[in-house]
């Protein structure tokens, strides 16, 4: 396929996703995320809720990736095969921005991506995801470290790749030193 | 100091020092790397041959890093802070490009950095360091593949930092896949 795709990995409050909506907008192209989430549930038979809590984040870590292994894929491999199609499928659509769901990793040898990741401190994000997400009873570090354990095993198991490691990706660009527009401006002009 | 710097690391091969000299020749700044290197000679008392192999990567990877600390710092050491001071002092000076010699972590607290990461495959490098370099009897890979293990041991022992995670730069660009040029236009569009 011909089409060029933005694919976006990012730690949890970094404002990856606010980034991928915007570059698409400024680019007139489509930006995926919550969409293919939808996707999956409707074409996996999986509630939304469920989907959106398994697709990307594994709910225990490491180890609850690999429970129910003994008897064959576990409900977990076979969303990430149905969202592996939906990711190829969409690619495939035409020129659009991909937020998460491992699409780089998916899309490797498939499509033309520019592969970013977006990442910020700790103290940039605990304040971002309070702002953006609100309060919770959990403090705002201790969310952002579980998620982004969640995100690192889960991509490590599917793709054998290190997350966050520059080697990966086309650009990593921290938003918490540059700013969220600083970042939207660069992928633009990568792109 | 309230000096802007830029501060490159680099994977050999990859165009770091060729992007550094000339982002800082379009910002008409200062861009040190041999420069620094004479300075810790002339000031050390260290031939500068002995200089350049030492300030930057260990001769034996980690292990020699270790070498002679029984009886308190080794050479390595001595040149370490020499070349800590050198680079504080040129950053007081004014705005500059420094490539290498971990000039990010040197730094940290004290200047206003940019700091950025710049890699590339090892094809990608390989095949430019043959033709920055040429030819050598080692393959161009495996000379990579020891440059690099000397600088991230050379690193990892002086900063305590994971060479080449994206969360220590506030840019990581892939120079085999962007182009050099690109490199140089989103740096100084960063700056």
């Amino acid at each position: 396929m011909n089409n060029r795709i933005i694919t976006i990995s990012r730690e949890f409050g970094s404002g990856g996703r606010t980034i991928g909506k915007e570059v698409a907008k400024e680019l007139g192209i489509p930006c995926y995320d919550s969409q293919i989430i939808a996707e999956i549930a409707e074409k996996s038979g999986f509630a939304p809720d469920y989907v959106e809590k398994t697709g990307e984040n594994s709910s225990g870590g490491f180890l609850s990736l690999l429970s129910g292994r003994a008897f064959g894929p576990n409900n977990g491999d076979y969303l990430w095969q149905v969202q592996c199609k939906i990711i190829v499928k969409l690619a495939e659509e035409g020129p659009c921005v991909i937020v998460g769901r491992c699409a780089d990793y998916v899309l490797r040898g498939k499509a033309d991506c520019l592969k970013v990741f977006i990442h910020a401190d700790l103290a940039y994000r605990a304040d971002r995801i309070v702002k953006v997400y609100g309060e919770k009873d959990e403090s705002p570090e201790q969310r952002i470290k579980d998620k982004d354990r969640r995100r690192a095993a889960y991509h490590r198991f599917y793709t054998d790749m290190k997350w966050g490691r520059a080697e990966n990706y086309d650009v990593t660009l921290n938003s918490g030193t540059l700013g969220i527009d600083k970042c939207v401006r660069i992928i633009k002009e990568l792109y």
